[in-house]
């Protein structure tokens, strides 16, 4: 590996390294050669020679993964290391030396329109997906860039909001999955987003570039800029900015900025040598000859997609279908012209392209199926087109309805602005349903879709987000059988959109938009005031049935082990994901009434069952103090429930934790409540009172009593109740001496 | 009128006037007086002489009025001068020259344990009562102290807290109230309270009680603090706190503060000049020998009583009873030991005290009513007294449960932590009513209990709030149809107190309060996401109905005048609230769906119609921009939504207005869709694409102008789309110049 360095270059040439030579390359100085980033999260999107600058659907053929929505929603870190190592493959072979992906932005709502490229309302499963990803991608050796660094949540104005979000809900829901992929799988380079954080452009802020990632974090890679969300080149430079993509042209505002004093040289030095060592710690990408099996990563993208898709509904056990049995009408356009990805940076031109009606055909047999397209993608009603899908149906023993949403209402760069399906699809379905009950419903689509207004016209629902370009043959591989579905949700489905904790808040306005529910995102809020859903978080059903038989738990110091014992129930293999949520049982501090912290997914035959180890580590348990600036643990009980989604819990086992914070010192303000919640100043105040009592002054009145606990001790003395401020003053002084 | 001056008072002199000389006077200081005041929101609360310092419970006797809960919901504004004017008088007769109410802290959370101190979810009808009431005190010469500014939404930790509340939100909800009482009734003072505002004491802030309080606002009277509310007595004169009390003997610290220079003098002057002024205002207290008529006054407060209960069901009609018709079972310890105001600074020692028992004895007969208590007030569950009351349910015609909150749950002090009536209450009516269906509930509370819980189990249920001492002979005067209920809710009653918007924010933890919710208090939102409620904002029953059968509008200049047609279209005399909500049709803004901005209590003859004017002012369409640190109206349309309640809306009027802020200047940041909605920009924009679509430089392509929208214009130069830095910056010079 060849050691480049950026010490000893000119102050130009250092300015030169920040930023790129085009759309896509780093510039080429002093002997330090450009490489190549390109958009990918879920496959390698790499411009021909020639294109515009954007070039969006014209890039070399790769393959497509399912997107973070869909892989994300199989819960298996070992398949998704190895989708990032096919991308690595990918990439390394097109000489691409950073992929920039993953994205873990959260969940916030349902309608933020890059929903599709993130992976959860969650920063526990984000972060250990983005992990996974990383791991895998740069075991090739090719550079990862985790994105979009931070709080950018929202496509509505993203170029320009600011996300007014408080530290702790910051620290704890967006900035917790980022924290666990930089600590744990060292991305080699982070991009920052477009938006503010309280504010300050992410682009120009030193807290979150360099204070938090960097000192706190441990970060000792490089930041890039989204492509254009730089706005001030020196600000950015200073606040931990290390590589503007595209280049401005502005390279000369920092030369100057160093000549004329306003920016330390060594701030240069530092972010061209990270661009140096970018280069080097990517060198392996850019090992020539490097070749893929495209069919093998085909098969791959076909495995992903299979464990990605979410059985949600199976009344009668109408599914799997028989391969060879049942006669099925396929309605609906998406069988056979599939949305398989989103719009935006992200899109990805297949190696191939599978279609849903193609692959049930193989299997069915075609003298088995009948095709109706039953809608087309621009909403028209086709009352033609209904009519022949009805007769479909009416003829066949099953029908399998194609629902989702055209492309066309999902994409970066805008949110949606309602979760409903066009509603040509719903009348298709009660045109359907009515001439056979026996109605399948696959869904296309990027973001959340509201269920429940249709949802008693479907016989069993698969929810097949966005699956890449083997989804087709996938969704058909769940529909006989010959995979048995095994996704779970990562993101609540609600009953309705209004019920999303951030619907009022969502996307703001004059350039703000304020994260009122604080923690309450997802499943913290519906979770914590008990609020109907129509599918959980976690939630996913199987082709079999599985129980948690057991489990055990071993208590370190504020870490616990948890042995969970899994078994198969039914009469078929499957996989399910058994999850941890925690619960703290008596806490002081306002907290969600449970949030995920372990999970494991486990592949058991039928009738078998497994143990599976859960390590919940002190982070489990803490919460971010803003007073202390760092994780607070409690001191206490707290509930450890393990089950299959936010509200199938199977067991729940209470264990108590030392915590890592002691008392508080008492003082003045301390409350009457504290006073005597505390170990030393409340047998101190105790003795005070007693003493007191035999002498002359009033003791408290009884109704006052229940107005005390609030009232701080000083402030007795300001209502004459039996205290002046002396004494307080000495009740103080006497916490603060060395006990026996 | 003395005209008294602290100008020519010596330094010492000034610091002293701006304390108290003990718990509830102030000092007399170089021939200025003494003067008193005394808590009583709802009652004169004068401490005899010799009693200890807060002597709760300890007082003169006085009229008990209603206190604000009950007062507020009767929405008649006449009535709530007059019930002023008689606490004026009596104040007046006790020499008491300040009455330390109003409060008119808005209820965010039905937990707050002080609810029945103030008036409403809503700032609006808040603002009317507290003035109301100001005006009709103050007729008597008597001072006002408006309160608790501000922000005092909770008693947990009220003495710390801080308050976290965006700028908006403070001043549409919680400062609005007091915006329109200060403005237009002029109270002598206002209060400060114990909290924090965003982290700086009430009592200490200087953009709270000085910028906003009397610059913006125009207060030329007194803040004087909450009782022991100063926590540095400096910070607190420099904010503009003039008197604090009570006194805390740190006099010498202003005046040493002003001789090491670190306050100037002039504030000193001031605050102790304004003590003086109140002095002044307030000589018409002081005229000796005022007294009042007791018993006219006790009359007064039944018939305030009368009105401000809420009748929420009356199945069948089963109310009124008929006096000396059906045999009535009446039960419940309620009934005979009325709950009739809350504990805290605000009890009064009343002049005497209905109770519900006597008064449906005197009007039913004493033969024909049976008296149990049914339950007693520590919860325990008495299976005797339900049996005995269950016994005289079925041996009568009708029974009438007498349920509600025990005086230990609410107060001064602490915050409820249910909203459920106690479960041996809710077990005593199930048994009741499966004795006897004609069940008629009458509740006693001061904050809002849960009904939907128990709601079929009653066939009518009267919300009795706090009535003050007549409120057990106004409640039987409903009862029997002497007089037809007509209260409104100004508070919604919601199915859950999970559904309460402050729920997950309340009261918050670390001595910190996050106003999550934000806007969305109440109704704002319910309203706004299509909630489930018990009974929604504004509602209220009579035994006669009314119609709205036409309304007008006149629009000015932002303004408009609503004519509304009210009919009694029942068979008996009554009174309703004619309510109007604004609507912004087309807001660029976040903005609850409706907001309360006229109302007018109407009695109306059976069979009788009136015509009344509600008169919408520009603030009834604004709201703060905080960016221009004003009121806005936004240009466009507003529905005018004329109604009984919240969610019973007669007529929807929509009028066109014409804003009061021009379209923002445009700069190379204005997002692509800001360009096209431009007056000039939009022409400018437009012709320049048109123009170098026919040269040489691609369109912008179609799939990115979706995307486009939310872009600014000057990031498309980013992108290599079409447009240069340069162009874009002759395009903002385009729409600088004047236009033709």
């Amino acid at each position: 590996m060849t050691e480049n360095s950026a010490h000893g270059l000119s102050l130009e040439d250092k300015a030169s390294l920040t930023s790129g030579s085009d759309f896509w390359h780093s510039q080429a100085v002093a002997g330090i050669p450009s490489i190549l980033l390109t958009d990918g999260p879920h496959g390698v999107r790499k411009q021909p020679e020639g294109g515009d600058a954007l070039g969006l659907g014209q890039s070399i053929p790769a393959t497509c993964f399912p997107p973070a929505v869909g892989l994300g929603s199989s819960w298996n870190l070992d398949l998704i290391r190895r989708v990032g190592e096919a991308l690595g493959d990918e990439a390394k072979a097109e000489q691409v030396s950073v992929l920039l992906g993953p994205g873990i932005n959260i969940k916030r709502s349902p309608l933020c329109g890059r929903n599709f490229e993130y992976v959860s309302e969650d920063p526990f499963v984000s972060g250990r997906v983005a992990a996974a990803l990383i791991i895998g991608i740069q075991s090739r050796g090719v550079g990862t860039s985790l994105k979009h660094f931070a709080a950018n949540n929202q496509e509505h104005d993203r170029m320009r909001v600011s996300a007014d979000i408080d530290e702790r809900t910051l620290r704890e829901i967006y900035l917790a999955g980022f924290e666990y992929a930089v600590t744990t799988a060292a991305p080699t380079t982070v991009m920052c987003s477009y938006n503010k954080i309280n504010g300050v452009y992410a682009s120009q802020n030193h807290w979150l570039l360099t204070e938090v990632l960097r000192e706190q974090w441990g970060f000792d890679g490089l930041v890039v800029s989204d492509w254009g969300a730089v706005n001030d080149r020196v600000a950015a430079i200073a606040a931990g900015l290390d590589l503007e993509m595209p280049p401005s042209g502005a390279d000369g505002q920092i030369v100057d900025a160093v000549r004329n004093g306003h920016l330390g040289e060594s701030v240069v030095t530092t972010a061209a040598e990270r661009v140096a060592t970018l280069v080097d710690r990517t060198a392996g990408a850019r090992i020539e000859g490097h070749t893929y099996d495209a069919a093998n990563h085909h098969e791959l993208a076909r495995t992903a997609a299979a464990e990605s898709a979410v059985l949600l509904e199976n009344d009668g056990e109408i599914l799997p279908l028989t391969p060879g049995g049942q006669t099925v009408a396929v309605i609906g356009e998406f069988a056979c012209s599939p949305r398989y990805q989103g719009a935006g940076s992200s899109q990805v031109v297949p190696t191939t392209l599978d279609n849903a009606l193609d692959a049930i055909l193989a299997i069915a047999g075609s003298d088995r199926v009948t095709f109706a397209p039953g809608f087309t993608f621009d909403g028209t009603p086709d009352s033609d087109k209904v009519t022949e899908a009805v007769d479909a149906a009416r003829r066949s023993d099953v029908a399998v309805l194609f629902l989702g949403l055209p492309s066309a209402t999902e994409s970066e760069g805008f949110d949606r602005s309602d979760i409903d399906l066009p509603a040509d699809q719903i009348a298709l379905l009660k045109a359907v349903h009515s001439a056979n009950p026996n109605t399948v419903v696959v869904l296309s689509n990027g973001g959340v879709v509201s269920i429940n207004p249709w949802r008693m016209y479907a016989a069993a629902i698969l929810e097949g987000w966005l699956l890449g370009q083997a989804g087709g043959s996938a969704i058909a591989d769940i529909l006989f059988g010959l995979v048995n579905p095994s996704g779970h949700l990562t993101e609540t489905i609600p009953l309705r959109l209004q019920d999303n904790p951030s619907y009022l808040h969502f996307p703001g306005s004059a350039q703000h938009v304020r994260y009122g529910e604080g923690l309450y995102v997802g499943y913290r809020y519906y979770d914590s005031v008990d609020h109907d859903v129509a599918y959980p978080f976690g939630f996913g059903r199987s082709y079999t049935t599985f129980a948690v038989t057991d489990t055990a738990i071993t208590t370190g110091e504020n870490s616990a082990e948890i042995t969970v014992t899994v078994l198969n129930t039914g009469d078929r293999a499957g996989s399910t994901v058994v999850q941890v949520y925690v619960h703290d049982a008596g806490s002081a501090v306002d907290r969600p009434t449970q949030e995920l912290k372990g999970f494991a997914k486990v592949h058991l035959e039928a009738g078998q069952s497994t143990t599976t180890t859960i390590t919940l580590d002190p982070r489990a348990f803490s919460y971010w103090s803003a007073k202390d600036q760092d994780w607070a643990v409690e001191a206490g009980d707290y509930d450890v429930r393990v089950g299959f989604s936010s509200r199938d819990i199977a067991t729940t086992d209470r264990i108590t934790l030392p915590g890592n914070i002691g008392p508080r010192p008492l003082n003045a303000m301390s409350t009457i409540a504290e006073w005597f919640a505390h170990p030393v100043g409340g047998p101190v105040l105790g003795a005070a009172m007693a003493a007191a009592a035999t002498e002359d002054s009033p003791p408290i009145a009884p109704e006052l009593m229940a107005m005390a606990g609030s009232m701080p001790l000083g402030k007795l003395a300001a209502f004459g109740l039996g205290i002046t401020q002396e004494q307080v003053a000495a009740l103080v002084a006497a916490t603060q001496r060395p006990q026996p």
